[in-house]
């Protein structure tokens, strides 16, 4: 049977966790404009969550290999569905331990595979479109404030002051996401009353801490607030910010406003 | 990079709508016994909304080329990615005139690949798990109804009575699906509050008519009931059904209960 080409196909790599890579894949359809179906992107997700170790055990414990083996493994298999850019649906994953051998990789052997770094791009959002934001609050897994892979984008040179939970607020945050009793990664269909209000708790606290806006920089994260929610602060979500970038590279005339 | 062989890969035929594909790869997710990422099925979503012609516009009016092609198009990418099961995202796609040419191609072209038949899958389920029943409602697209394709499975032989909403109500259903002011297509986050009163609407006529249940024929309408929502009737999504099926293939020991 034939068919012929068609516009570019936009990649996702899940898995990590599975929700969290349906939500952004959500996130693309969401910011293209589109009155019917064809109108949609191509787009595939790859999500292969038994073949990623845990992001944070890697970076906190040395435990399992290395996460950038199974990402690597997903984008080669995004790549033979025929994805021209993609992204890695996980703020952790971003970590350089984890996301420099992924992208040495990608562009070793996955050749025309365009890997867009959800990190940067919001660094550089924030810059561009949201200039006078400079004291950023982060909520996070506690893997990826230990990494500092936030530190290593939104830098104190190019005027950000990134605050962060105390301890037990990271604990909180980390509790959310991953307690097998309550936590997003468990529940989230829906999310639970108890990993929500942890959420909103430190997204106060950080308000009154000086922030000016909070990054959900966890993908769980925007699960726990319900869309159109109304917050006291502004709330950045990188995955949402990639997603449009994704589009606006395969398809600059869909993006919606 | 390395990476050692993990378990079967499921694929779904998703962009029929794109948002029933994610639907349908989040029960997936929700019929798999997990409580961390990793114990999750390896799943690739490949959705090509622009290369699957409108299946309705196709069998109503022979508007476009055969959705068949663009549906294989999608399971060869998912074979490419993998897949060892496979199952289309989208009810009127089962016509036979769009799935048996694409159920034959797949054979002919993509070996290892499954394909599970969603109407099929669900024609058994009530069958073997839900015995007492016969009366069925079903709410679909006209194309759906008029293609007879709930007919070719749900069949007067094998105790099989289908009941159907009259014009009146078909073209509601078909409004709350197409609409592009309030349809579920154009507005599925949330649904419009008036395409799920239409949609509750017919629910409820045809349990006034004798239905002993209802299918959900559509992948959109389960979008339009929130889960765990009450009915006074027995709801059956096809989309589950198969998705359940689709897990206990990969990884029996991994169903949910």
């Amino acid at each position: 049977m034939q068919n012929e080409m068609r516009p570019p196909v936009i990649g996702v790599i899940g898995g990590m966790g599975p929700y969290a890579g349906l939500d952004f894949v959500q996130k693309i359809f969401g910011s293209t404009k589109a009155k019917k179906d064809q109108d949609h992107l191509n787009c595939v997700l790859v999500s292969l969550p038994g073949s990623v170790s845990d992001r944070t055990a890697f970076l906190l414990r040395n435990e399992g290999e290395n996460p950038a083996a199974g990402m690597f493994e997903s984008a080669r298999r995004l790549h033979l569905a025929g994805a021209s850019y993609a992204a890695v649906a996980c703020n952790t994953a971003h970590a350089k331990r984890i996301f420099e051998p992924f992208c040495e990789a990608v562009k070793k052997e996955l050749s025309g595979l365009v890997i867009v770094n959800m990190l940067e791009s919001c660094a550089e959002f924030i810059k561009k479109e949201r200039g006078g934001l400079s004291r950023i609050g982060l909520l996070a897994t506690v893997g990826t404030h230990q990494s500092g892979v936030y530190g290593e984008y939104f830098r104190k040179e190019d005027g950000f002051t990134l605050l962060e939970p105390d301890a037990a607020g990271k604990e909180n945050i980390h509790e959310a996401i991953y307690n097998e009793g309550f936590g997003i990664k468990s529940f989230s269909q829906p999310v639970t009353e108890r990993a929500r209000a942890l959420v909103s708790g430190e997204i106060n606290r950080l308000a009154e801490k000086g922030a000016q806006a909070v990054i959900l920089g966890c993908t769980e994260l925007p699960l726990a607030i319900p869309p159109g929610a109304t917050s006291s602060i502004q709330l950045i979500d990188p995955g949402l910010i990639a997603a449009r970038k994704l589009v606006s590279l395969a398809a600059p005339e869909r993006l919606a406003e």
